[in-house]
């Protein structure tokens, strides 16, 4: 795969403002659905869009924070509020493409804040632990706002083991100098595939061990 | 409005110790409220008398934050918790005057967490966001610690929009090199009066949107 | 009480991860009892054994906190939440075991908290803070990520109480030149001692102030 024409950092930036855009958007329903008012509902958009990445520069040092500081990241997060406020009716209809573009949304924050750790000069087991908190970390926020135990923690669907899988894939190959668009969007894809395929097979993560005696049957 | 009497620091530390007082007397009230034990009630009385600073302290690097190391302030944070405890079945009754003390603390923290965070070269929107952050942040942690839904995000009732608006206000003045006691009075008392009135006349933000259908007319 | 023989560094590690190992555990069990997925239940596991650590040395500016970037610190995390996703069945009925292997991990993580805190020039008042939320910050963090108000705060048993003396009696004898591992160890079995007389003797903080009026009678 050879992408010379695509310069890298405008892409990264505008996929990763997309990203911004569909979690702000899941943060804004949630917010929705507890009846909270314009001001709350546009305060979940900010968490769930960019909350992941405070809590991940917060751990690594890198204050104050892009998700209070950058004017894009934060336009981002107030148009995905707002189109889920006005559109919100509609929009739950849409409920499998949200969890699609959700999906993308959790590839890209998962390699992006991986990166950013390692650039930040974290051990690459530092990196691997902000690269899951940037993609689950927004949801994980929205969840403990609204007053919901994180469903990433008892969902079983696999979504965090994407992530995972992605920022330890990543982060070697970031020691192997595989630092550009073409291994970002490899392993970004392949954490995509992975979530999506757990949505579409419903491939799920084990619950609490049962033993093997004859009462773990159920 | 010419103060040249008034020292600026003595007053608006006097202030600052005032609004953590009243913030911690609301966290010690929640505290009481769901029999929590001594412990736990001081807890709740600095995290809401101090929490919304040291939130802000992290987001813009400056720690260890004074709400933990500032000794003045913890013990205010103290006095408001010990007011509270022993006085909590007669303040119950004093509710709408607390009300209007939050108000001040609202007002103060709003305008003195935008200073702070413009004073450690935070960009104007990262410093507006602390600057709300401070105001509210001490109630909300209050609410989560205590099992409930953060009350400034659904409560309809104006309280972090005239905190907004006076951020805003005070990073405007700021670049306009307006720095002074006068400017921080100013502002922090339009927040105040603001919100008094939001308390008054019942001014409400709008809650979510039902669309303009016949549907909406609930 | 003379320890020559027994290098300082080495014991407090290993006791450190032992610590680890026994906050993880409760982690786990109350992620198991909430029927979280295995992925919920080591990240549970990984915020009762650890999240205290991270809370300080994000108060403190010790980033990337050491509960994310060390190997033998996550790996305790990892054996503690394993042991008992694989053994909770049996390891329920070891209750009382667990509760004073728990107040172990409540003295060793007060001491080295505070310490940790000094050594980053922290105030002596910031230090005990730290200290006390190294103690008691996983078990809070295991609570609000599981939709419960923290035990901590309302469970009367004295348990924040052993944790707040012991970082005091840190904090003096460092200031007084005493650093070395029996002003540690005599503070960490103090504590120690303290939480288990507490749990032995059933004894409690006080619950909310009922005044002195004939009404107070219950």
């Amino acid at each position: 795969m050879d992408v010379p024409a695509l310069p890298d950092v405008p892409v990264r930036a505008v996929l990763e403002l997309l990203a911004v855009v569909v979690g702000a958007m899941s943060g804004a329903l949630a917010a929705v659905r507890k009846q909270f008012d314009l001001f709350g509902i546009l305060v979940l958009a900010w968490a769930a869009g960019l909350g992941g990445g405070v809590l991940r520069d917060v751990l690594i040092g890198a204050v104050p924070p892009v998700g209070i500081s950058d004017g894009r990241l934060m336009a981002a997060a107030l148009v995905g509020g707002l189109v889920m406020y006005f559109g919100h009716p509609r929009l739950e209809r849409a409920r499998r493409m949200i969890l699609v573009l959700d999906a993308g949304a959790l590839a890209l924050f998962a390699v992006v804040g991986t990166v950013k750790g390692l650039e930040y000069g974290a051990t690459p087991l530092a990196a691997v632990v902000v690269g899951v908190l940037t993609g689950i970390g927004g949801g994980m926020l929205r969840d403990l706002l609204t007053g919901e135990v994180p469903v990433v923690l008892h969902q079983r669907q696999l979504y965090a083991v994407p992530a995972l899988l992605g920022s330890i894939a990543m982060a070697v190959l970031w020691h192997a100098d595989q630092r550009g668009a073409v291994a970002l969007t490899a392993v970004a894809a392949g954490v995509f595939a992975l979530r999506v395929a757990a949505l579409r097979f419903r491939l799920n993560a084990p619950g609490p061990w049962r033993g093997t005696g004859p009462s773990s049957g159920r």
